[in-house]
């Protein structure tokens, strides 16, 4: 990646298979470029055009068709276009800019390419667009990944979090908490300035108290990347139980029940992910996995080890217990959960099957429960009985699925983090804040504590704005498609 | 498929996975029903604009996100766009259209498209646009048919003929054909209206003469078609021989010596026709068959109907023997076509393989045409001596299929003739022509004679222009992408 290169780049902007295809050009020259191959039909270059018209003409090439053959002319039509013309600075990449939407050919589109190439203009690079458009300022960096994240968003949920992230709402949280932490600095400096004097300058209290807002909202953010992160890339949720305890049964009870609330989630990826449904804009992926029990059959142990390992990076654990007396279903809980250790940030849902086979459900369980805490120390956030086979009680199970993530507040503008840089930057800030309590808590020199409180500041600043780090924008726009 | 509707239509028209989607909206009220979704960033609406201009705003949603949910607006953003507008007549379908460039994501596209339904477009049908371009004088039929071949496109050749079809010097020549045989209609019409004084009015050798003019053009253009079609559809070559003649040996040879030939056509479909090459914009796809011999084995059995049945369909026909004996290659030609029926209008290819293994070939191969000659009605375009195996000679197989077309044609303009229902109405003309002809010589009544001169006139008409038949008009726009 070439950052502030002067070359005019070029790219196929849209999708195979459409009725239109879209050419994007930006740069310096690429007014002059496109003026080369394009003949309008008014006749009037684009130089001589306005920024945001619209041209009617042919792309033409400049060339023999087949060598050695007098007949064929030097300049032939490759195709009728539409030519969208923006002049820096207001264009997308604050570039000159010109847009053709040909017909939807790949092989018209490369032929227009190999043209533009011909007359000076380089392929660009995935997401150079972009990143012209935040070297000029027409966004800031977390704006400038949002971009990515729109094109990829699938459904409503993905889709509210990336336009919010790129309308601003979300820049501006971050861009206020590093401006809480510049206040708080300078204070502490203006406490160093005076350093000879000995004097406690600022109201150390009263810095605490700031401090702790900021920490506050840190911490809120970084929160929010549960909900964020669930969106973006999905909850796992694995299946837990004994041979015949009815997990396929419940999986399939639960994809089924599903096919018509995701009728407006087009092109889900089925065969990579073999099951998952939606709710309320978070897909969770269901792992059917293998029965947990001792066994001597070399094939069953790694179906069983694999069960461990999902479990393990599973959000969500569904223990699937056969109804029965407490003490039975007490012995399946525990011989399921001997090689599972369960984490302290995973959801527990222990799920009595079968019940519409069972007697003296309600007591067995209220019997269980205590069991459960008497001998274990397993604690399930939900405990639901249903029957996976008639499908009794199984919208209990969805809308508890439902509740662990609260998707309101994506659709309200509340910022909520779901790229994981930007997680990773408000760990690192937080950090830095507690060192810079725990300095100011116990008196230490300003000097010292406003180090640490400059690392947070850095780390927040490093969501919105990276100009310094070429290594940091290259891995982030590398990710871009080609045309963005 | 509603003609001459009032309605506005709208469709994707960009493809899967790009950076860029693209809208199209078109009708009376395309500007109207924008306008209520679009925000622009100026402030001024889309109906204040002038056409072959840009606007950039955003695109909003006027409804309830989540029902029953006070606290969420009932307005909200969809996506930053740039917004195309053309009106009526200048335009692709002569009416006012808008063009919503936004990010490439198929939610957003199709959130657009959502709310432009709601405020009154309707989902467009396939080739709903450029038929109205047709219906508003925009193109003749056999343009709007090439507009679909267009984006169908996918190499120089298919390129250039839908290009010339579409750019319209295709046309004139069907128009001038037409209108030559109009004004050949009229000079024996104008013997009718004379008819009662028994006049032949019209100088009959002349008339003879013109309609032989326009009987070779109807010719020309159906001939072009053995091209048009071959360069559209592919060209079949059945490589037929004995077992252990070589066949596979061959078409590995000719598909990896294609390799560096084919490498600017990117995306061939390979794993449909599993062995293709393209030659000079034509692609050939080789069938390897069964060896055919007699057998009681009866998959072997079926192997050898289906190489007899590829036989029959294919437009090139390779005779593969083992170099030997003119007797010994004389036995194993009648072996391989006793089953198989040639049929004048495919090539046939005799190779002699194994060139690199054999003596006295050249001898060998002129004693074998003689043999062929006196004892079977077998008559080879070509007989080529190679070896598949080290390669030897391959390079004239190559150069006696590339001579089979003449390409060339295609790039000069000439009119090549390459749909289907364009070949038919030639045909159908081309008899009506014939009895017309036949009718003038026997010195028929002028009134029979100009009856098929007039079915000849509507079948050439047929090619540009269908405006009274509904039926055709669908059949022809429904094989179109939607969006265009």
């Amino acid at each position: 990646m070439l950052l502030n290169s002067p070359d005019t780049i070029t790219a196929i902007a849209s999708g195979k298979g459409g009725a239109i295809g879209v050419i994007r050009v930006s740069g310096q020259q690429a007014i002059e470029i496109c003026d080369r191959i394009f003949r309008p039909a008014s006749g009037k270059p684009l130089k001589e055009a306005k920024g945001y018209t619209l041209h009617y003409g042919e792309i033409v090439a400049h060339e023999e068709l087949t060598e050695g053959t007098d007949s064929c002319p030097s300049e032939h039509v490759i195709d009728d276009v539409i030519v969208s013309l923006f002049r820096a600075p207001k264009s997308y990449t604050g570039e000159d800019m010109v847009e053709i939407s040909c017909h939807g050919s790949r092989y018209i589109e490369q032929e227009i390419i190999r043209q533009l190439i011909r007359q000076g203009a380089r392929p660009a690079e995935a997401g150079e667009f972009t990143i012209r458009a935040f070297l000029a300022g027409k966004m800031d960096l977390s704006q400038a990944e949002a971009v990515a994240d729109m094109i990829a968003s699938v459904d409503r949920a993905t889709h509210a979090l990336a336009l919010n992230q790129m309308r601003g709402g979300y820049s501006s949280d971050f861009t206020e908490l590093r401006q809480q932490l510049i206040d708080l600095a300078s204070l502490l400096e203006l406490e160093l300035d005076f350093g000879e004097e000995d004097v406690e300058f600022a109201d150390r209290a009263q810095l605490g108290k700031l401090l702790d807002q900021a920490l506050d909202k840190t911490r809120t953010l970084l929160q929010s990347f549960g909900l964020g992160n669930a969106i973006k890339e999905g909850v796992g949720v694995a299946i837990i139980g004994s041979p015949n305890a009815g997990k396929s049964t419940l999986l399939n009870a639960l994809v089924k029940d599903d096919r018509a609330m995701v009728s407006d989630i087009a092109g889900t990826t089925r065969d990579v992910i073999e099951e998952s449904i939606n709710l309320e804009g978070i897909t969770f992926r269901f792992i059917d996995t293998a029965g947990i029990r001792k066994t001597e059959d070399r094939l069953e142990q790694m179906g069983i080890e694999r069960t461990i390992s999902a479990a393990g990076k599973a959000h969500v654990i569904l223990l699937l217990v056969e109804a029965g007396t407490p003490e039975t279903m007490l012995a399946a809980i525990q011989q399921n959960t001997a090689c599972i250790s369960l984490q302290a940030d995973q959801h527990l849902c222990l799920i009595i099957n079968k019940s519409d086979l069972a007697n003296n459900l309600p007591e067995n369980t209220a019997t269980l429960q205590t069991l459960l805490a008497a001998n274990t120390n397993i604690v399930p956030e939900a405990i639901l009985t249903l029957s996976a086979k008639t499908g009794r009680n199984l919208e209990q199970l969805l809308n508890w699925l439902s509740t662990l993530f609260d998707t309101k507040d994506i659709y309200t503008g509340v910022t909520v983090v779901s790229n994981s840089r930007h997680y990773e930057a408000l760990y690192r800030a937080e950090e830095a804040l507690c060192r810079t309590q725990t300095g100011l808590q116990n008196g230490l020199a300003a000097d010292l504590v406003v180090q640490d409180l400059r690392e947070a500041i850095f780390h927040i600043g490093l969501v919105t704005n990276v100009v310094s780090n070429n290594d940091i924008l290259n891995n982030i726009f590398s990710k871009f498609c080609i045309g963005k």
